[in-house]
């Protein structure tokens, strides 16, 4: 197949490409390098940064000139994964804020007018977050949600409880892209995916950052560990969702492009393996740094964010797996690996980039 | 109170301003006058084009400058009415997708940052559109929905169904503005309006658009029965949507601000007095202009938009009678006084600009 993948010089993106091109795909990569360009102008290292790959294309997926290479290429699918993914840069400033809605949403408007005008057949895969849903009191589905009232029926989008200006634009990405299935027959693939962790890709390298703007829980609990400084652990770190390895994006991806949705189709998968508590995930660190004879230590924070630290949670996420996602589980193994390559690049940590500043 | 309303140089913002301040408000009046250009621009004549007052403050609601105007007035309410409202022009192009976007969700997320940063207790309130719920199978209710699903329960957004760009703008309005009241404790009233019609205000003119674009109708089929030219009904007409008299809009806004939401609440109100059928609007005035010796026609159009044309459609409205809305309903009487109106400036009425251009 033909695919373009969107945000190619990604953590996500990189090893996107290099796996569906091992897979056999052609792949064109696109991407603005707008977040390296980020960590640079706001003095964040990553722990690994990589070269730029001469086969990208140095496109923004907001500008016009945009839709000229959808048009020469003529892509199978697209893989957008060219969005600016931080929930706390969106809530930085006003500035951070309209900056993260005109990338994200813009784009993918640009892409929807692009890909109706010139490949109306193609598939789009489009990355959510799990963090769109928010914490709902009810079992989280798959996108959609049968709902009974007054004695009548209908099947609608499953309801979004977005907690920051970034999951608000991941929600209006999926309510566009949901009405362009409707309106104009697309065929959409949305995948809500869990927080990825993980540093080996199967492809080499990727840019891992562990930031207090673009990195993770589990990413930051193993840099610290491995600096030998408190992992933090925001309030009382009873915050569950869905983890994935980053070994897993990339088969979901190959599989949700191998395995497209139908014309006309608004399909949404969670993309995650296991739940986790963010304190759950500290103790795993813990326990195994504490077996490397690391002395980890722990530190609960005032939580930066505002979100419940006590909820239910309990998300289905069946769809990849009946697609054929063999899972990469989180085993102790899969901690020591990550920390041995860590440990590869120590001298590289700044540790005062890892503490929170947004708070909201 | 001090009120802001943003588009006071519009059909509802003008004798919105108009009917606070005689009603003891003191009012700023924000305009860009971004839609009289575009009228100019896309060669659009109202009925009846009003003069600029000179007491409009000339910015866009989008620009960092309107900031100032928050600070310096300091109002107590803020009625944003400052948005692209034509579904058509949204579906007509990229670009025109693009600038609604920009203006109306842009503007909105321009004006909850400047509200938190200066006057956190002040009343947003917005106007919504009964166009985002779509046309569900279910009841339509004031914005919540109490769900159950597998045993368990939660109070949630009621899920929408947008019909065009600009609806899902509007949508994304609303999920922004739900998300301020979570987490700064923003104090929103969200007003999904009907399809207002009607000419007086009891404040004078008003701009008057029945083109293509922007008029909307009912506004539409009396400016045919006037003209002499086919009631354009699009498909069968059995398009079900709520309705209300520009009267009861200016009624509804003062209620809201005079009853404002509590701090932290998104309440959501929905903003019409009757349902009616297109056809059935279409067959009242066709009565009427026969009942005046006018010999009305009315054509089916295939229809321009895709919607259902069939469906289900019963949507809650008690929210703003309970704040003691007295509604005018629509009567023969009302329908001769539009006529009446429209007579008088017969002159003005361009025929080639009644018929829809844009489909989807």
């Amino acid at each position: 197949m033909k695919v373009m993948v969107l945000g190619a010089d990604g953590y996500l993106g990189r090893p996107t490409a290099d796996h569906l091109e091992a897979n056999g795909h052609e792949v064109m990569r696109i991407d603005s390098f707008m977040k390296r360009h980020m960590l640079c102008d706001y003095g964040l290292k990553p722990l690994r940064q990589t070269g730029i790959l001469g086969s990208i294309r140095s496109c923004d997926v907001c500008d016009r000139g945009f839709e000229g290479f959808v048009r020469i290429f003529g892509p199978d699918a697209i893989i957008h994964l060219a969005e600016l993914p931080s929930a706390p840069l969106s809530m930085r400033s006003h500035a951070n804020a309209a900056e993260t809605y005109k990338n994200n949403v813009m784009s993918t408007l640009n892409l929807v007018w692009a890909v109706n005008k010139h490949v109306p057949e193609c598939h789009i895969v489009k990355l959510g977050t799990m963090g769109e849903y928010g914490t709902p009191n009810i079992d989280i589905e798959e996108g959609w949600l049968d709902v009974e009232h007054k004695g009548r029926k209908d099947r609608v989008l499953y309801p979004k409880k977005p907690g920051s200006f970034y999951h608000l634009t991941k929600v209006h990405d999926s309510d566009m892209l949901a009405f362009c299935c409707r309106n104009w027959g697309m065929a959409v693939t949305d995948l809500n995916q869990g927080v990825v962790y993980g540093t080996d890709t199967g492809h080499g390298d990727t840019r891992f950052c562990y930031d207090h703007m673009f990195g993770t829980a589990l990413n930051r609990f193993i840099v610290q560990a491995v600096a030998g400084v408190p992992l933090t652990v925001y309030g009382s770190g009873g915050q569950t969702r869905g983890w994935l390895n980053i070994k897993d994006t990339l088969e979901c991806l190959r599989l949700a492009i191998e395995h497209p949705a139908e014309e006309g189709e608004f399909r949404v998968m969670n993309q995650f393996t296991e739940q986790f508590s963010v304190l759950e995930l500290a103790d795993l660190v813990f326990d195994v740094a504490n077996a490397c004879g690391l002395s980890p230590q722990m530190e609960h924070l005032k939580n930066p964010r505002n979100e419940m630290e006590g909820h239910y949670y309990k998300a289905e996420h069946t769809k990849l797996l009946d697609l054929g996602l063999e899972q990469t589980l989180l085993t102790t193994d899969v901690i020591h690996q990550m920390m041995d390559y860590v440990f590869s690049h120590k001298k590289n940590i700044v540790e005062k980039q890892i503490r929170p500043t947004v708070k909201w």
